[in-house]
């Protein structure tokens, strides 16, 4: 052993790592993603948060999988039969894609969600805590496809509501409304697809841990044409420049109006909420710092905080507010993004020395994704409409 | 000229008819997809239905469009990228995939769609008739995603139920209900999505030409597993050995009555239509007939036709019927399908005179595709409940 050199160790050693993200180390207990195509044995994914594709390809000279930020190389078979997988990946949901020769494509066998600005593939690395968000029993809401004329955008858009078990036959309740947002690059499929919003909720409700309430999931791009069309999407500078300010005209002038007009709503500043994911939490941020009378309680996932200096500064918020609910994925507070403000937990807590009802929730072992979003919800969801 | 041999004709016929078949004649005035992803330029469509495709796939062998049951193959250029159109295309809707290196994969510039027992992508040559089905600032009903439990088949199902504009205004107000069924290899999302039904409806509505219904569009396979899931997809003998059976018990027993606890429907036979395109259309057929006092509308789109010795043969239902609409697509009447059962028009002419109240309808230049169904809805909805 005393023979070995210093580049000797090194070739070992890098030998070592192939083995580690190749085949050597994978339990073989792959099973297939529950996000799969109906019939679609691929991607699959094991107990350690592996995710294996395959595809076959008979005449490809590569195949790789993309996922989170790292491209893994797959085998091809006799067959034509092209497989592979990842490192560990975090419990939930993840966007991916493969490519084939340089084509980045969605995996045929996965269902497809958009994010990252396209639809693409998602695969599920099975929770430990996904009973909250399982599909179960119990009495469900609706989730509902709405067209309506925007006269801020001179347009149709559209956006998904949910509303509770109950609403379509308890005729003379109203009820209290969240505005829900997306993250960038992801539009108003996000909450209701990935986000599992409909699940979320329908089990909170029945274990009677949150109230009932409708949640409106509009598209928080500054513009739009066209149904289920989401732009700038690529190629734009970010944060683009009117991300906020752009969004917030059609939410305080067309969105919530509608929503009032077409909902049995509550239709007050006391009954209304605003929360969303990143891009969606910073529209928070500035929507509610800036219309106090109009939301109550504000919910910030993955997109900063609001600093006790910040509340001063808006005249009325204090008076108004009944909760300021900040979260993060515990591996975003470890390798913070930027652009997001101050430290979000010390902001936190200062804003609730300072009276503010608020709340600070690490989701453990999640980074920016949508795993630390559902918990998000999950823990948000029960402060709503309680006081 | 006459030195010119059998065989150099038929060599320059065939350089004339690869000349055709790639970029000599193609018209210029290619325009994106009306269902492309936002922001994506390909797949494009010409002023001749030609759909072309491109990606960037630099290290590819062969890239090819797969469309119509055709595969076009694209050319590379210097920058790797990859482009090439089909032979004219019908009017309206049509699935298709791309294929690299012998990979069939979903084109990453389109929205994805589910048939041919896979979500994957589509593409729309701009109709005559357009029109009909555009998204319009009239009053919009909504499409409602619904999960419920079926005692039948013992789990949780999933659909999307439309209910018209002033469904939640005109508390007291009742509605009639249209059961409408999507085809073999395709599921729930069909008709709302690619059938474009909340579109055709709402314009149909708003211009007095149709009653407003609620539609209830369901997954019509004869078992079902989880959200979103189709089984037996891949595989199967077609037609399955329960495709009507299996879904008829469905139906019955659990979607109707979760319908009419949850929804304020004009609960009789007098106020109920079922309709469903290919395989729906086939248990449509099979579905009425064996419960003649639970429906009395009946839409077959693509599906066969009803015969009078059918009629003879199911007791009640001339009595109870008001309606039996049968459409095909042209293409389809010139080769017809086999499976179907007698020659449409004619039976359905025969049902006439026997004193059914039959329609026959064909749409104009379209196969058995999306097109066919699009406009069989709009010739059908405004049939229903008007007796």
């Amino acid at each position: 052993m005393r023979k070995l050199t210093l580049c000797s160790l090194m070739v070992l050693a890098a030998v070592g790592i192939t083995l580690v993200n190749s085949y050597a180390q994978a339990i073989e207990d792959f099973k297939p993603s529950s996000l799969n195509q109906p019939g679609k044995e691929y991607p699959m994914v094991n107990s350690e948060g592996r995710v294996r594709a395959q595809i076959s390809a008979p005449d490809a000279n590569y195949v790789k999988l993309d996922i989170g930020g790292v491209k893994y190389d797959l085998i091809k078979d006799e067959n034509g039969v092209w497989t592979g997988e990842s490192a560990p990946q975090d419990e939930g949901f993840h966007y991916y894609q493969l490519n084939i020769d340089g084509a980045s494509v969605p995996d045929p066998g996965s269902l497809y969600f958009y994010g990252a600005s396209r639809w693409g593939s998602g695969v599920e690395v099975p929770a430990q805590d996904q009973d909250f968000y399982a599909l179960k029993n119990v009495p469900h809401g609706q989730i509902r496809e709405v067209y309506y004329y925007s006269k801020t955008n001179n347009e149709m858009r559209h956006c998904f509501i949910y509303t509770p078990a109950g609403y379509d036959t308890n005729l003379s309740k109203r009820y209290p409304v969240l505005y829900l947002q997306h993250g960038g690059g992801e539009n108003e499929y996000g909450w209701p697809s990935q986000g599992k919003t409909g699940q979320i909720m329908d089990n909170l409700i029945s274990e009677g841990k949150a109230k009932p309430f409708i949640i409106v999931m509009d598209n928080g791009a500054w513009t739009m044409s066209g149904p289920r069309q989401q732009r700038p999407a690529q190629g734009e500078p970010w944060p683009p420049k009117n991300w906020a300010e752009g969004f917030m005209n059609t939410l305080i002038n067309d969105i919530i109006p509608m929503v009032d007009e077409n909902f049995r709503t509550l239709a007050d500043g006391k009954h209304r909420a605003m929360a969303g994911l990143s891009m969606g939490g910073m529209q928070t941020k500035a929507i509610t710092l800036a219309n106090p009378g109009i939301f109550s309680y504000v919910g910030i996932f993955s997109g900063g905080s609001i600093s006790v200096e910040e509340v001063q500064n808006a005249a009325g918020f204090r008076e108004n507010n009944k909760l300021v609910f900040v979260s993060y994925g515990s591996r975003e507070l470890e390798n913070r993004r930027p652009g997001f403000g101050g430290d979000p937990k010390e902001e936190t807590e200062k804003l609730k020395e300072s009276g503010i009802n608020a709340y600070f929730y690490v989701s453990p072992d999640t980074a920016h994704e949508w795993q630390s979003w559902r918990r998000g919800l999950y823990q948000f969801a029960p402060l709503l409409f309680n006081n």
